[in-house]
């Protein structure tokens, strides 16, 4: 096989009270990439779409987790990876994952599966490093390794496979930029012990409620004291989505990554209908286009196109 | 049934990155008590040891708790309760939280078990005041529940009994005296998000690492990047106490409380005696006394005495 075409998900990165660790893949929307090996130890980019990301490996996402992966081998070949985007950058979502994580899964396969999820998270980081300026691992983890992880720690690097029941996610992204920089200075660089206590209660107790499938305790655990509050001001009605899903039934949910997408967490896709009804209605309200996707989440991350 | 002995078990706070949520009971060692149905509604302390603990009711930590309990209550009766503590005043092993969790489990049995065990916390909670000046939940919610408690919240009070494999814990107590108040004093007021999110990323791991029995991830989790740097300077030998035993074995382990007990968990019972042997070998290079005691993780928490 010198072949392969596959589908990279969006995810949702900062899970409410896990800031910085936890993460989950979605079903839709993804991005698509076909990967072929080729003869040269290089990587060559084509875009299949209008975003006009750029070509250079060493600038694109995509490119530089190939580039750290082909690194680490020896042989005498490269990658040639054709890319179309549907997942916007910017939307909050995991854009830049999508494509950092199918690029090293797929390379992956056509290698027959010689590195192992925690290595291709590590390529992918280096991927990661170009959009955002930082080697996070909270969107390609679970873009890697599906459904919801937990990235305990980043050096050395820790990921943790959750289990979790079903759950279905609304999200809406208002079309609005927020610069991850500027989401990144608004963060205090303190926060109170006391807050932090109550935060890493909800962990503890979000990670229960994931693992015995008691919706009831992850919805009492979906709080957040430290990031939520001052960076929900950059993203209009955010307050005025998250009551009124509440309301519909949801779980609870936030922002999703650092914005502007707000997602939110509904036991079945009944409950996640209502919620997309709930945010269509009060955007509607506003002159912002917007985007709602519903979607389960993934237990699969990034998968074999067929 | 109008009176009953229990036992009262010795529990550890503060597990390591779960600062003020995460505890559990021991199996030794115990308070004794015997609680007796009296016809007058008033509470009537008796102390059987030698720790000259005060025998008015509001003054003492159990006769807080049965007080709080008499409250809710509208019969005419009260309760007299004898009590021989052998868990030490200020040891950091919840010996306040003994005597609280086990006059109310005692006097609700006697009640033919009225109250819910989310509520013997609230009453025990108002026991632990007289103590340390704090409605604290994290030693009375393991004694109360048994076995390892996460405690979400405390207003409202959301308290989570965990799963967890077979543990066996070893604790020295040092017999030099830090007080709660002190203990608290050296805590910073604000601290820096990025250690925040280390500490939170624990969290959730040591809490999947319990739920599915994986102990090298238990193990991996026991970090504490906020409380222990800065308490254990109270603490003699600390370092080459934890240092030792994860050498000889150990999982890992902190400060008990607020100190000055150690406590270190082990798979098995082998490995928690070597521990105790690293302890004891460390400890009496000082001058200081101490007691080792070595005990399973009880999964029941405040029993009846057969």
């Amino acid at each position: 096989m010198n072949q392969i075409s596959i589908l990279s998900p969006a995810s949702v990165a900062n899970v409410v009270c896990g800031f910085d660790c936890l993460g989950f893949a979605l079903s839709a929307p993804c991005d698509e990439m076909t990967m072929r090996l080729i003869a040269d130890k290089k990587v060559r980019i084509v875009n299949r779409d209008d975003f006009n990301l750029p070509t250079e490996p060493e600038k694109n996402v995509a490119g530089a987790a190939l580039l750290s992966m082909l690194q680490s081998l020896d042989g005498k070949f490269g990658f040639e990876v054709e890319i179309t985007k549907h997942i916007k950058p910017g939307s909050g979502i995991g854009s830049s994952s999508a494509s950092a994580a199918g690029a090293v899964v797929a390379a992956n396969k056509l290698l027959n599966e010689r590195f192992s999820k925690l290595k291709l998270v590590e390529f992918a980081m280096d991927g990661e490093k170009i959009a955002s300026g930082d080697r996070h691992a909270d969107n390609v983890a679970p873009c890697i390794f599906g459904g919801f992880t937990l990235v305990r720690s980043v050096n050395p690097l820790d990921v943790i496979a959750l289990d979790f029941p079903p759950m279905f996610v609304t999200i809406i992204h208002p079309q609005i930029e927020i610069k991850t920089s500027e989401a990144r200075k608004i963060l205090p660089a303190q926060i109170p012990l006391k807050d932090a206590i109550r935060q890493w209660s909800n962990v503890g107790a979000l990670v229960f409620g994931l693992q015995k499938g008691e919706y009831k305790i992850i919805s009492r655990a979906l709080e957040d004291f430290i990031v939520e509050p001052v960076r929900k001001s950059l993203i209009p009605k955010f307050d005025e989505i998250k009551n009124e899903s509440l309301k519909a039934g949801a779980l609870g949910g936030g922002i999703s990554g650092s914005g502007p997408s707000i997602f939110m967490l509904s036991e079945n896709l009944e409950t996640a209908r209502k919620v997309e009804n709930v945010m269509q209605t009060i955007y509607e309200q506003t002159r912002i286009d917007f985007n709602i996707y519903v979607s389960e989440i993934s237990t699969e991350g990034v998968k074999v196109r067929k």
